[in-house]
C-alpha cells in the first residue's frame, strides 16, 4: 500500500485477517473507532500518577534489604549497581518446590519468578535510559534466561514487562519480570505449530518473511520493527531479528546493544504519539527442548502492546480481536513520529 | 475437599492446573494476593459512575430513532417493549458486504453485529430484572441465534456481555451483544478439540463431568453453576446445562426461564460479594457446521468473569493465567452468599 492510500484507509471496509503466528483472526474495523462512550473514564488510559512517596519503594538504590534475594547485579560486585535481577517476593511459582509430573490435571507450582530492576533511580523509565543502558537490560534478560536454560527442569521462560496500572503493573519503579515454567504453555505450542504450518506450505519461515515496506516502522543493523500484518491491538509493534534465530538467549552483546537502541526508539515513539500509554512487552522465544524439525520455523521476537482499548467479552469468548486501526496506517504514523 | 480444608487453603502451595476445556494452564498462587501496589487506583475496580445525563442514551425507551435498525422486539408489535434486538451502529463486521473466501490471509469483514437492549429503563441492570425477565433476555439471545443459524453463510455466533468500563463496556444502559462470523475462530476449534480429546481418553464429555461438590455453587432444575476446576480468573463462574447439549440455541422456553433464574442468582451473588464488579459473560456454544463426531463431546455453557485483576504481560505472552484464588475457595464463598 502506498502512503496516499494509507491515509484514506480509515474509510476502508472491515477486513478479517488471519494471524499466522498466533493462529487467530483479527477483525479490522475503522468504523469501531467512531463509537461513542458514556463512561467518563473510558478513553485511552494514561497510567495514574505513581505514588510520590518513593522513599518506600523497595526497588530503589539503598533499599536492597527490603527485597527478596538478589540473583545478580550489573555491574557485578559494586554497591553502585545499574540493574538488579532479584527473586520475586510474591512468586506465582516457587523455586523451592519439588517438581512433579502431571496427575489428574495438576502439577506442583514449581518454577522461577524473578524481577529485573532496570535502574536504581525511581521515576526513570526504560526509554529514558541511554541506548547502551537499554541494551544492558536486554543483556540482563539474556543472562538470566541462559541460567534458567541450564536448570534442566524448565521447559519455557517468559520475559515480560508491565508498564502502567492498566497494563497490570503493581509497582511503578521501572522493572520487568522473568518466569520459568516446568511446562510448555499450549499457546506457545500453538505459535510454533502455526509457524511450522507456514513453513511446510511455503518452505519459508513466517517471521523471516513478515516484513514489507508498508508495515515497516524502523530498522537497525540486526532487527526490524514492524506493525504485524494481523496485529491484534492498535499500534502493536513487533521487533524481529533480521536473521533467522530460534532463541532470544542466543543474542550476543553486540546484537543486544543494537536491539536496545531499536527498543528505546519504539518505546519513545509510542510514548510521544500515544501520550505515554500503559503497555506490555513480551519476548516470544522457543521452548528449551524444541524438536529439531521446528528449528527452521521457530523465530523469536518481541511483541510490544500499548493498552489503548479494554478487551471485552467478544475477545475473551472467541479469541478473535477487533482492531480499529489497520496495521499499514499504524506503521505509517509510527514511521513518521519525529524523535529528534 | 471439605469446608474446613477449604478455609485453610490460602496457606496452600502454588499449583498448576490444566484447563481441559480451553486447553490452557492456570497457576493458582495464593501468595500473589498479598503483593503490594504503589498505584493508587489498582485495587478491584468498581465501574465508574455512569453519566447521569441518560436523556441522551439511545438505548432508552422513546429514543428508538437514535438507534441502528431494529431486528425484533419483545413483546412484538408494541411501543411498550421490554427487550429490543437491534443492529450495532458501529459494527465490527458488516451484513451488507459480500462474503469472500480466504485470500492471502484476508477475508472480507462480512458478518452480523447486533446489540440486545435488555430493558427500556436506564439504570436497571440485568440482575435487577425479575427471574422471568432475565429468562426473556435469554430467549431473545436464543431467537436471534436461531435466525443467524438459518443464514447459511455464518459458521459461529458469539453472544457476550460487557458490564462496566473495565470490562470494556462503552454504554452504561444494560445491553449485550451478538456477533455472527463467517468462520470458526481457532480458539473455538481448540475448545472443541480439547473436549474431543477428553472424550477419546475417558469416554465421557468433559463438561458432563465438570462438577463436583467442592466447586458447585448453586443448581437449578436444568443447570449447575460452578467455579471451574482450573478457572483462569478469580471468582470465574460457569453455568453448565446438566443434560448434554451442544447448542445454546436448542434451549426451550422452560429451560431458558430456569437458566434466567440461575443467572440472576449468580450475578446477584457476585455483585454482593465483590462489590458490584465489572464483568463479562460469554456463551460458549458450538459452530453451526460441527462434524457429527464432535457432538458427543461438545457441550455449551456460559462463562462469567468478574474483572478483578488486570491481565499482564505474562498472560498475553504465555497464554497461562495466574489466579490467586483456588476454585474450591471461590465456590465456598459464593455458595454461602446470602441473597434473601
Ligand atoms: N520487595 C519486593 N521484592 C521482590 N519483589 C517484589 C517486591 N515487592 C513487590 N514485588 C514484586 O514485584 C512485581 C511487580 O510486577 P508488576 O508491577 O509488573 O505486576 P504484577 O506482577 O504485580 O502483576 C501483573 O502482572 C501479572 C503477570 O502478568 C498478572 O498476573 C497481574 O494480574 C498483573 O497485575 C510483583 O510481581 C511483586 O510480586
Ligand atoms: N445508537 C446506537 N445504535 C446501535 N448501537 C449503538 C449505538 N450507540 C452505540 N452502539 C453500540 O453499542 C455497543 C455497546 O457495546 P459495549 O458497551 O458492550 O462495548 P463495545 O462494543 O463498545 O466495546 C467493548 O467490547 C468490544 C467487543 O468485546 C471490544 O472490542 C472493545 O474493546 C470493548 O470496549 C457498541 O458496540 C456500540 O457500537
Amino acid at each position: 500500500m502506498t502512503a496516499s492510500s494509507a491515509s484514506s484507509a480509515s474509510a476502508r471496509q472491515p477486513e478479517i485477517r488471519k494471524d499466522a503466528v498466533f493462529n487467530r483472526f483479527v477483525i479490522f474495523s475503522p468504523a469501531r473507532s467512531r463509537r461513542p462512550s458514556d463512561f467518563k473514564s473510558h478513553s485511552p488510559t494514561k497510567s495514574p500518577n505513581p505514588n510520590p512517596k518513593h522513599l518506600s519503594c523497595p526497588f530503589c538504590l539503598g533499599r536492597e534489604h527490603d527485597c527478596a534475594p538478589e540473583i545478580f547485579r550489573i555491574p557485578r560486585d559494586t554497591d553502585d549497581w545499574k540493574i538488579r535481577v532479584i527473586e520475586n517476593l510474591y512468586p506465582a511459582v516457587r523455586r523451592d518446590l519439588e517438581p512433579s509430573s502431571c496427575c489428574e490435571g495438576v502439577v506442583a507450582g514449581f518454577g522461577f519468578h524473578d524481577v529485573v530492576i532496570e535502574t536504581p533511580v525511581h521515576g526513570i523509565h526504560l526509554p529514558d535510559l541511554s541506548q547502551a543502558e537499554v541494551g544492558e537490560v536486554v543483556v540482563a534478560y539474556k543472562e538470566r534466561v541462559c541460567q534458567l536454560a541450564k536448570n534442566g527442569l524448565l521447559e519455557y521462560v517468559q520475559v515480560f514487562k508491565n508498564y502502567g496500572a492498566s497494563a497490570g503493573a503493581s509497582m511503578t519503579h521501572s522493572h520487568s519480570q522473568i518466569i520459568g515454567l516446568p511446562l510448555v504453555p499450549p499457546t506457545v505450542s500453538t505459535r510454533l505449530d502455526s509457524l511450522k504450518e507456514v513453513f511446510d506450505k511455503s518452505g519459508k519461515c513466517g517471521l523471516c518473511e513478515a516484513s514489507s515496506e508498508d508495515i515497516l516502522i524502523n530498522e537497525s543493523n540486526y532487527f526490524l520493527a514492524i506493525v504485524p500484518f494481523a496485529a491484534s491491538f492498535p499500534f502493536e509493534v513487533w521487533i524481529v531479528p533480521r536473521e533467522h534465530t530460534s532463541y532470544f538467549h542466543d543474542l550476543n552483546e553486540q546484537k543486544a546493544m543494537d536491539f536496545g537502541g531499536l527498543l528505546k526508539l519504539i518505546l519513545t515513539k509510542l510514548s510521544k504519539q500515544l501520550n505515554d500509554p500503559p503497555y506490555n512487552f513480551m519476548i516470544h522465544s522457543s521452548p528449551f527442548h524444541l524438536p529439531p524439525s521446528h528449528l527452521p520455523c521457530a523465530h523469536w521476537f518481541m511483541q510490544i502492546v500499548p493498552q489503548l482499548n479494554v478487551v471485552g467479552g467478544f475477545e475473551i469468548g472467541s479469541g478473535c480481536y477487533i482492531n480499529p486501526v489497520f496495521p499499514e496506517d499504524a506503521a505509517k504514523v509510527l514511521r513518521e513520529v519525529n524523535c529528534t
